[in-house]
């Protein structure tokens, strides 16, 4: 493990490519130079030149930049500065499968403290709209199949995450949601808490925040359950 | 607004260039036959043939992958699929010069609701050198200069994520941190709630789960006040 740590901390240098390197040097020339979403980048030839590499590795390099959405190609214009998109990059790497397993239970926990922290934002922003559509959503589910209660169960949480008004956050929940399927899906325990979707709604129509936060505890129990068990750990 | 919905949704045709759709076709292709960390990749050959791409466009996607972690170089065994780092690519676009306003906001709220979700685990985790650490950190505060009081409310909430033992959260938070702070100083508030970081440590020592969760709030109520302004939704 003290291993792994130290192998994550430092690189062998031979694992460097040219394109690292340069791709490194050009985003901190981006940062140093405070550009901005618009900005032109110099021309291709210039930056090769200045970098002392070859245009193939440049491209490289700017091939990357351009992935993680910090620059754009403009007609007439070349390279110029974008604003990338935060989660972009993340979402294409959020695979269960090529994840490893501590990671798997970081992001299962993850989910969870999110789910605990929503509530000043929930009771400061939701809506009648916002109640009567986490109502319709709560009484589909009763004497549901399984795979029903799956989606319904995604429908619900992912509705409360909207009302919070935060894109961020909102995509952010989605993208982990494969992760928390994956983990939920290797346990074998009942994942239902006493605390039920249409009692959630309640508790928004007529608690306090402390009355919802109280009871998603208890709706996500069998969860947190889990995870004080040393294996889980 | 609904405009710049529209284009988040729908990317220009002619902004795709080869080494998007390859990119997109290899981690399709991943995806698809269940690879695995360690799993070797066909030769680049192969693939490029495969795909019917020039062998340049082909390495253009591959690099990206390279970068995402997806996959590594492995002497005598070519490619071979990795683990990526989930918030390695994030970390390059954190920037809060070229991140628009809304995600800015976005992510500071982000970081509110993580901070009130942080109970069961800290109760669940902590230990009696954990609360000492927090106690030093506390005490050091009093009478202490402006750039001191960041550097201590720093160390404070790091400490609290650290206590969790989970390191993608406590990596994340240290991602959002130049974001936070470049919200804040935008501010012109006072940013100290009623409850200190001394009384944060007393209530984890001897209150319950609820005490810890409303001394939170009251303790980052400057910002969630800053919340509910119109303004600032």
């Amino acid at each position: 493990m003290a291993n792994n740590e130290l192998s994550k901390d430092l690189d062998p240098i031979e694992s460097f490519t040219m394109a690292d390197v340069v791709e490194l040097k050009l985003r901190e020339y981006i940062k140093r130079k405070s550009f901005k979403p618009g900005d032109s980048l110099p021309k291709e030839l210039e930056l090769a030149e200045a970098l002392g590499v070859s245009r193939n590795v440049l491209r490289e390099a700017l091939s990357r930049l351009r992935m993680l959405g910090m620059v754009e190609t403009r007609k007439r214009r070349g390279m110029v500065l974008a604003r990338p998109d935060i989660l972009g990059t993340m979402e294409r790497v959020l695979d269960p499968l090529i994840i490893d397993k501590d990671t798997l239970q970081d992001i299962f926990e993850l989910r969870l403290v999110l789910e605990m922290g929503l509530a000043e934002l929930l009771f400061s922003r939701k809506t009648e709209q916002d109640i009567k559509d986490l109502e319709a959503i709560a009484k589909k589910e009763n004497g549901a199949d399984k795979t029903f209660r799956i989606k319904n169960e995604i429908a619900f949480h992912g509705k409360l995450y909207e009302i919070t008004g935060n894109d961020t956050l909102k995509r952010f929940q989605i993208m982990l949601l494969p992760i928390f399927g994956y983990v939920v899906t290797l346990e074998d325990q009942p994942t239902r808490g006493k605390v039920t979707h249409q009692d959630l709604v309640e508790i928004l129509k007529t608690g306090t925040k402390e009355d919802f936060r109280i009871g998603m505890f208890e709706h996500l129990k069998p969860h947190f359950d889990r995870l004080t068990k040393p294996s889980g750990v």
